[in-house]
């Protein structure tokens, strides 16, 4: 992330969870992770999102787990925690715990339980956390993942909140795999960092004048992704990014086989020798043994 | 409720919750709604649901609204609180605490954020909070909302659960609107509780051997639903249960011309001369004057 101006940008990687036996989040383990993650050139760690399975997670769960980051020395300015949740009132406690501990870009979903809500309704929601958090130093990413959460953030909802707080929503994280909407969203939002959250699609938005990504794959190629972020204007290293951009394709097809998450937390278990990275939580399902074996 | 069999039965008002000006939950008027709903002639109050704006407030604030109500001297066995949220962890604390005072039957949602989720995963989630529980008294409504949720109740999950769980299981709000999924489960699950969840669909689903109703419009014609319920079968009361129904529909009606809670919400504060009624939390919002003056 570049610090001068505070919008994120490069690759951050949306870092699984895994979990001890009865099915909480296993923090050694995760450390490690982050500390791998980093040091295959992460710019940062989108931890506790959808891939992270934090919305399966409490408060106290999610609180835990990045206090135990940051206690083990991963700095909090290369943390950006997911922190929206249904209530208001928990996002702003969830995003002020990010705060105290030295984090200070959050990703945020809208809130997600009611549907069909007006943009002045996601507004005003985006609102409440921010005037009542109060604090200068609160970066925002929007989180747009309308397949999941079931509520989009609109182009009409981010010139709202940009206009009203301009220095707070820093970019957004766009999971659609819509690549024409965040290259309009690059166009029309001079300044606001678009990220997109699907693995493949981080090269031609970076073309675009994109700002990086936010995704799931990275788990497994973040070195390639890295790469990607760090040469892709350079012409000499033309023949290599495309390489990088191979391997990045087939492991997003290979995990979308199946069930994403399931399929990536089974390559982790392979890859670490780890069956706890397999597990997780209801509602969601590890593979079954015939996918196991297909994978 | 029938408190033979702690299978619910009857009319249950899913009760809207009245928000002071900072939009906490204003106890002393929900209170008083309360009593009023059972003085109308409600069985119970389904508070803390859909209608009530439950996933837009904090677990303290369910909580802390949820032993307002009971020191304020409503009977626990009368009240079916919402618990079901996106963490099975929290739905357990959540339920462990609405049995810590006193009430025994409560309904929950699917877990909501994760979409496309197995019926075995669904059925695993609500399994853990079963068994981390692990409390005889507890009684669950499961609650069908897919147009909300975007998490359906098949009736493959019913099946799995009443096999698993036989006693604990006892019930299902159906707010799907489909009466022919209510017939369905009424006739495929003997001595499970079929409850509508939408007020025009008490009379017709009585008839078809449901159990009855939790829905919002009940918070303006309680009396009325009290009544179908009661005279339903009564040859000599068909008249007046016709008229009855006929106030419902069109009291249904006349708040779905715009947002129906932010409708309801605005008779109640005309009703009550309180304009507190009308507030609502984001992502919600109120009626705009336009629809306020059309209203």
């Amino acid at each position: 992330m570049t610090q001068s101006d505070l919008h994120p940008r490069g690759v951050f990687s949306a870092a699984l969870t895994p979990l001890n036996a009865d099915l909480s989040p296993d923090h050694a383990t995760f450390l490690a992770h982050c500390r791998h993650l980093l040091g295959e050139g992460c710019d940062g760690i989108a931890m506790l999102g959808t891939t992270g399975e934090a919305n399966s997670f409490s408060l106290k769960e999610r609180q835990a787990l990045l206090e135990a980051v940051v206690a083990g020395g991963i700095d909090p300015a290369r943390l950006l925690p997911g922190t929206g949740v249904a209530a208001f009132t928990e996002t702003v406690d969830l995003t002020r715990h990010a705060l105290s501990v030295g984090v200070t870009t959050v990703v945020m979903l809208p809130p997600f339980y009611y549907k069909g809500v007006s943009d002045d309704g996601v507004v005003a929601a985006y609102s409440e956390v921010v005037e009542r958090i109060a604090d200068p130093r609160l970066r925002i990413v929007l989180y747009h993942i309308p397949q999941v959460s079931a509520v989009p953030i609109s182009h009409g909802v981010i010139a709202q909140l940009r206009q009203r707080y301009p220095t707070t929503f820093t970019g957004i994280k766009d999971s659609s795999g819509d690549l024409a909407n965040m290259v309009t969203m690059v166009e029309r939002f001079p300044g606001f960092a678009v990220l997109a959250g699907a693995d493949p699609l981080l090269l031609p938005l970076l073309k675009a004048g994109g700002a990086g990504c936010i995704t799931a794959t990275s788990n497994l190629v973040a070195r390639d992704l890295a790469f990607i972020a760090k040469h892709f204007a350079d012409p000499a290293q033309a023949e290599a990014v495309e390489a990088a951009q191979a391997r990045v394709v087939a492991t997003r097809n290979r995990v979308s086989r199946f069930a994403q998450m399931a399929s990536l937390k089974a390559l982790m278990a392979r890859a670490s020798q780890s069956d706890g990275w397999m597990r997780m939580r209801p509602p969601l399902l590890p593979l079954s043994a015939e996918e196991l074996a297909a994978l």
